[in-house]
């Protein structure tokens, strides 16, 4: 069985730990977020695609979500030291080697793809990571940020890298927009496409459906390859009892007008695109919502709280595909 | 007082701290050597000004002579758990900092002097720093490599870089030749000449005379504003009892047709150049011939055992400078 999932960070990497477990024989091919790729001090940094290699592939620190194990950060409090920010993103010093051999290759010519490929080489996730793009794309959120002079004064509007959003201002200001910048101009990644023209299912998992999957979806040809591939499209939704099960996804939701509600998020990917769903237990009255939208829907639990009880999530996300198949 | 100091690593840097407490008050300047500057990683790494900023700045690994104090290597691990090297050269990760700061700072377009005092900035070594060009000058050394084909065949003649010289092969082959590659061309970093013009007193410290302060002298313009300052110049002897205080300083006089002996490296720097200098107290019996020379020669004890032994090192110099002055 061949399965593509599209997959943004801590959740998409702890989701696929259970796809493996709970079909180990697939054919796993991982279509990951590069939209929240940042540079900093001179190095690329693509968070998404490292978390799911390092989940995958043992090296995660497994309390924090992301970030290597066994980390130390003698290199950033030095960095702090000589006054060289920004200070907020946390680059540990195992960490660090992945972002400079990726960043030597680039400078060498090898697209993301190829440099992706050659750090999975190491880690053996036990999956086909693809970033979704080799071209640059950035998700800038736009804010408005209080005015520090006067209380009474208009705030600032500006847009921040997604980053500086999530990380640095914990998204404590409503966010006004998002942009994926550059996705209109990206080609999906060499493998993409026909990754999902061969798929007997595509998933999406519990990621955020605006700045995770979204945005892999806002790479022309992505999202029209999804819908005629003619294979079972099913997700999980990130949001349980009108809450993101982790992360601040209502933020972004509210951005593009979508309520944070499991039901809404299926609607938001809409019934041209999703042909399951699957909602927690605690959620179950939208169930029928969801079908009216034209899009099969269950009740299951959906807590990642360990690896079993992710793995019943993938089984029962499969069940569903087959399920789809057969109507 | 202004003092101008040629200064290679470890010799060098130990050298300018006696000499900082013999001199407390004196106005120091630092030619540093940059031909031992190597690009490892994507980052430019210049290990002769790192060792004699942090040694002055209080940041050096005492044992070892260079490096962090307190230092960590596993950025260094991790590069060669995805197979990046070399590994050869050992970059710890709080070292790491700096040459990625100086990456960045030189990417954005500053010259290597500009880096060097912001790095300085911070570790306040109270001395001036100056690289000796902003040009990029590297010093490689013609060897042959042992042919690992047959114990018969010729062995493989090629250049190899100081640093792989020194680090990786330790000075196990002979050098063949010695070559500043770029220093034809390039110019004194800004500062140089003037700090040279308006010093009272010129000090080679026991730096090798090939690779450290012989670079120096390579850049076109430094050893004619030396030998035209028209002020006392004093070395010291980095050969004590026919071998190196520390290092290899042999493996490379040799390869410039100069004996390891006190005396032979005083005649290499010539009358032309050097007024005064001192041997240790063991090669007292080489006094006679550096005078002939027509260079002004005392024994006094050489090892810089600790920091008062140093100071007087450096007390010792000032004091020949000042006989110099007055013969």
């Amino acid at each position: 069985m061949r399965i593509v999932v599209l997959a943004g960070g801590i959740g998409g990497a702890r989701f696929l730990r259970g796809l493996k477990q709970a079909a180990p024989n697939a054919d796993i091919t991982v279509i990951g977020n590069t939209g929240d790729d940042i540079h900093l001090f001179g190095l690329k940094v693509c968070p998404d695609l490292d978390t799911v290699m390092y989940t995958l592939g043992g090296g995660i620190n497994e309390e924090q979500g992301w970030g290597r194990a066994e980390e130390t950060f003698h290199l950033k409090e030095e960095l702090a030291a000589y006054g060289a920010g920004p200070e907020w993103f946390g680059l540990g010093d195992r960490d660090f080697a992945t972002h400079i051999v990726r960043t030597q290759m680039l400078a060498a010519g090898y697209p993301l793809s190829a440099v992706t490929q050659a750090l999975c080489d190491r880690w053996k996730p036990g999956v086909r990571l693809l970033p979704m793009s080799d071209d640059r794309v950035e998700t800038h959120v736009a804010v408005t940020l209080p005015d520090s002079g006067s209380a009474e004064g208009p705030g600032e509007r500006k847009a921040v890298h997604f980053q500086e959003y999530w990380v640095r201002l914990r998204a404590s200001v409503p966010a006004e927009a998002v942009v994926p910048v550059g996705a209109e101009q990206a080609k999906p990644a060499p493998g993409v496409l026909e990754a999902i023209a061969e798929a007997d299912v595509i998933l999406f998992p519990p990621s955020n459906p605006v700045v995770s999957v979204g945005t892999i979806l806002a790479v022309p040809g992505i999202r029209e390859a999804i819908a005629d591939a003619g294979v079972p499209v099913v997700g999980l939704s990130p949001i349980v009892g009108d809450a993101p099960v982790r992360g601040m996804a209502d933020k972004v939701l509210a951005a593009v007008g979508v309520e944070s509600t499991a039901a809404a998020v299926a609607e938001h990917y809409g019934s041209g695109l999703l042909d399951g769903w699957l909602v927690d237990t605690v959620d179950a009255e939208s169930v029928t919502r969801v079908r009216a939208a034209g899009i099969l829907c269950r009740a299951v639990p959906l807590m990642m709280t360990d690896l079993d009880a992710t793995a019943r999530m993938a089984r029962e996300a499969l069940t569903l595909a087959q399920e789809v198949g057969e109507a």
